[in-house]
């Protein structure tokens, strides 16, 4: 507990017998107050268009100023045509070219300064003044732009969990020393966030992360055995990207959350435990000293985190949320089995080695999807990569960023190696 | 929402682009901090013992400097020997007697200051230094006694959810104009308290009060002609007194926590919303008007909303409070029948009227519940002498505390009248 996460917002603590004067009304809004602008990393994805939506929704409180996405540079000159960024930005440099041909054809005034490549995501964020990024690149390639972000004194809206996964400790270090904030955009961690602030970081007694269980969750290890990737596309209640979807069947993904929560909040991984709720609808919980235990629940809809995250600490209203829980009817809850799905215990483990160990739990896993998806991976040879990759490596203590780059890409080698192997 | 309830914890609204600067940490323990000294009004009742519990427990943090009780005097002595009070107090001249004769046969040093009768109540909660004032007497008979703390400047942990209904507005204001805290003890208030930690009032959409149902929740209205008290008293998730659990079958209890929430929360009637939830786990939600709905949940044990009552702003460890989600299992939720239930109709009833309305609400019930337990007035027949009392009320729109007690009696009088109508 003596590295409290930046997040964490300031009280102190009053001496018992303070005596409290008249509660002060809330301010009124400052007439004068000026548009939050975010530089949206990721914008042609799902978190990227959800993020649009809450954009469009609060107009006079959000503004993009700079869109960034990989490869896909029609969907983003549409939305640069609809939002009038300064700045735009490709991960991959001929989609940048493409962009720039085509905008030339039909080209609007200002035109937006148009930034190609990977390495040139990194300026784009240094060189633009925002007061936010939302990080949506998924995988590892988002963690040096969210980094940009936190050292040029911007906040960070944070989907891509990999930055906390792979180098959670320089993060949230460097976002404490600067006094940023990175605020969750995942439904657990935003839920745990807003449930955090009906007490003090050192009343929780234990985070609960909710897990769907996946499409997977009543299925029996041999029946596990011939999964197909279209049956693993299909989530019982999320309608994400095909990666993330993926890895909620193995649970991947709650595993990544783990560690994520452990450096969002800076708690210890016995800390830090997984339900099986399959209707999704309570999104995580937090459990104080006292017995009390705190909450968020709404629809499986990821406008709500997101808008969360860029309005933070104000609430504003987001049409076509009201849920009602007599029609829900009913909410399950059971324990994880990490027999059929070792996912949780290898975070768990991951954790206890520390160092570059999550790292390379990441990237083995970013290699075993695509594998699976192109079905060259069976799904239950997914977590025996996984382990073996992990067993082999030699962990780095207390890596900096090279070292887990090196991890990261020592870790793919592996991986393919793992396959190679299998298959000759 | 011009009138925010004093229990509203201070947060100005922050400039959207005001750069915050390193998180502090929590501060540590004042080394020299003093207990918290309590008032305890009701010490032999079902929450006076929980009450003692939680001191019991807390015993470097919290102190009882007075224990009231109303004619159980030996019990009152039994705790008075262990806690050791400076003030006792019985609300029956009698009892106040008999435990002065029982004291002197086995004294202790110092005597405690014994008071007696119902006005000396009122002194002694002036004259007792404490910060805090746990008012658990039920009924209106505890209303003078809460007032009376308010203006000596201590905070109120209020279970007399009597004191909010019958005068709420009165409460309200005085507890605001001298910044003293109106701190709920009901297990859904306080959830609702707790939950609304994660926004602001303006930012609540709905609160929604959890209600365990009762049990005649599955009964037919047929099958409801023929209750008998046995049947009545016998509660499924919480141990409670006998008015209040006669209440929760009714849903008259749930009627009250209504009208006490519209004045603890400063919410219009239409904010309200309640939800049949028969494990009663989520002890009531607060819905926000971006869609997150926030909860509390734990288990059914009054010594939680209590002891954060008392501990307010901290939370301290009470063991025995883990709960374990998959143990749970399942959580239900249905709608509540206003048809078999009309309690939760006359609520909204009485907050449309306002002023005396609700204070002849209670008065009446107060009335009917004994009657009942009696074998003098049938299940069903409750709700017509509520319904008959309400009718004949002339509302009184801006009573003072006067014409509220005035109001009070001639409810009580009216429901007699309507009994004896009945059978004459």
């Amino acid at each position: 507990m003596e590295n409290p996460p930046a997040l964490w917002h300031k009280r102190g603590k009053p001496a018992v017998r303070a005596i409290e004067t008249a509660e002060l009304l809330a301010q009124p809004d400052d007439a004068y107050s000026m548009k939050k602008r975010i530089i949206l990393l990721g914008s042609t994805g799902s978190i990227g268009d959800s993020t649009l939506d809450v954009v469009r929704n609060l107009s006079a409180e959000l503004e993009v100023t700079a869109l960034v996405a990989g490869g896909n540079w029609k969907k983003l000159l549409e939305q640069a045509r609809e939002f009038r960024p300064s700045v735009v930005g490709c991960g991959h440099e001929d989609a940048a070219t493409a962009f720039e041909e085509a905008f030339a054809k039909a080209p609007w005034d200002p035109a937006p300064r148009v930034y190609g490549g990977a390495s040139d995501l990194v300026r784009l964020v240094q060189n633009t003044e925002a007061e936010i990024v939302l990080g949506a690149i998924s995988g590892s390639a988002g963690l040096p732009a969210v980094l940009a972000g936190i050292e040029t004194g911007k906040d960070i809206a944070l989907a891509n969990k990999e930055a906390l996964v792979m180098a959670g400790s320089i993060v949230m270090r460097r976002a404490k020393e600067l006094g940023r904030k990175i605020l969750p955009v995942d439904s657990e961690h935003s839920a745990i966030f807003q449930s955090a602030h009906a007490g003090r970081q050192t009343e929780i007694r234990r985070v609960v992360l909710t897990a769907s269980g996946g499409p997977f969750r009543t299925w029996s290890r041999a029946e596990m055995e011939s999964v197909t990737p279209e049956q693993a596309l299909r989530h019982p209640t999320w309608d994400m990207g095909a990666k993330i979807t993926i890895d909620s069947a193995t649970l991947m993904n709650k595993a990544l959350e783990i560690i994520e929560a452990r450096w969002l909040f800076d708690l210890p991984p016995e800390q830090i435990k997984v339900v099986v709720h399959p209707q999704s609808i309570i999104h995580s919980l937090v459990e104080f000293v006292d017995g009390s235990t705190i909450c968020q629940l709404g629809p499986p809809d990821m406008k709500v985190p997101i808008q969360y995250a860029l309005t933070y600490p104000e609430r504003h209203p987001l049409p076509g949320t009201e849920i009602s829980l007599p029609d829900v009817g009913q909410l399950n809850f059971e324990a994880p089995d990490l027999e059929r799905f070792p996912s949780l215990r290898l975070a768990y483990e991951c954790l206890e080695h520390g160092g570059s160990a999550a790292t390379v739990l990441n990237a083995a896993n970013e290699v075993a999807v695509p594998l699976f998806l192109q079905g060259k991976l069976p799904f239950l040879r997914i977590f025996e990569m996984l382990e073996s990759v992990l067993e082999s490596h030699k962990v780095e203590p207390d890596p900096d960023l090279d070292a887990i780059f090196e991890a990261d890409r020592w870790a793919r080698q592996e991986a393919r190696a793992f396959l190679a192997e299998a298959r000759g």
